[in-house]
């Protein structure tokens, strides 16, 4: 390896990435894990970029964000960049996060094997119902909302899951927010605000919905293309 | 109005429109629903990109894929705007819509309200399961699996959603496929396998607490910025 190739930890911290550069990261670990796991090593910037529909500028560039990676004539190595997308993302670190509601959806998430994969466990779980605190649900004790701030002090948790009911959504974020959280996903289906030093991504199920109606009405296999130069 | 402006329509059948641009015309559509629910008419390429983090040349240019919009010196007008991203999505007639699995996650989209909001209906749920079968929940009863090649014939259903675990979910896709369905919106954190006809597009909830992570890593509120120009 040439240790004189910029490292992920050599990025200007003041340097702005535009928001899908960082979705698209996401996209790119996910398939390179799926290959790893079929057993291949190394993968071009065209392949990669062709798996998933963009082009392999498109990769080089996004990669470009973030330092220099891969080798001339053999592409990257798969374990080198999925070591590397995790130091962007910031998950070769494991991430404790809170939950708050526990009804349907909150236990589906408590279950749901795609956060372990990424390095990310639901640490406390809370509702304010009081014929669900105390349960055990998915290995976790649900607590009563009044324990936030104590748990998320003591554990040093950073990230926080809203999936309460829509008209009780903002008052889980202000909670959350009061207890020192610095990022909320927000599964409920409405607007939150939030002070500008917490992040914040909605999660809105019905769009993969509307990526579907839009690919079958416009009734082209070929839809989902490359971007155009 | 100026009838010589291309529609919606006039787009050739041949157009290949990246994958992202769909998204972005999603994430357009909620924006402008939420203005105009808020009492706002009209708005600017310029004021809709600030409102999401992109440039207006950016909004100009996906736009554009689909047409001509808005008037000079006034911008968009908000009801045509998402009329016009209605018609692209192809949600301005209702989608019906299965499910495959009623356990917890099932279960919470039963109930999630995001989905009427965007003409989306969930017309029938299916288990497996006996103890499930004949059950009503929010308002659908659950039918047997072995029922739904009949249901989407009869009702004319397009669209399905698998929600069962991951070990079970190449079962529920290959029976979709067979009842005719044209695209799938899979929930099990697992790579699917289905004929190239067939539109499919996962949804990965690890994905939005990862752009957490990188942002609260990169400590950076203004990470999520426009792109470079």
């Amino acid at each position: 390896m040439n240790d004189s190739r910029p490292q992920p930890s050599d990025i200007p911290s003041d340097a702005t990435v535009p928001k899908v550069v960082v979705s698209r990261i996401s996209l790119y670990l996910r398939e390179l894990q799926r290959l790893q796991a079929a057993g291949q090593q190394t993968i071009s910037s065209g392949q990669l970029g062709t798996l998933l529909g963009f082009s392999d500028a498109q990769v080089r560039k996004d990669l470009g964000f973030f330092g220099q990676f891969g080798y001339p004539g053999v592409g990257y190595r798969c374990d080198e960049l999925i070591r590397a997308m995790r130091d962007i993302l910031g998950t070769n670190q494991p991430w404790p996060v809170v939950m708050l509601g526990v009804g349907n959806l909150g236990q589906a998430l408590l279950g749901y094997r795609g956060f372990g994969r990424q390095n990310f466990s639901i640490e406390a779980a809370f509702d304010a119902d009081p014929a669900k605190v105390g349960q055990t649900i998915q290995g976790i004790r649900i607590r009563h909302v009044d324990e936030l701030a104590d748990v998320v002090r003591t554990k040093g948790i950073r990230l926080g899951m809203i999936v309460v009911p829509a008209e009780r959504a903002q008052e889980a974020a202000d909670r959350l927010v009061a207890a020192g959280i610095e990022g909320v996903v927000n599964f409920a289906p409405v607007t939150l605000a939030l002070p500008p030093h917490v992040q914040i991504v909605a999660v809105d199920l019905a769009i993969e919905l509307e990526q579907l109606s839009f690919a079958v009405t416009s009734k082209l296999a070929k839809t989902f293309g490359e971007p155009p130069p």
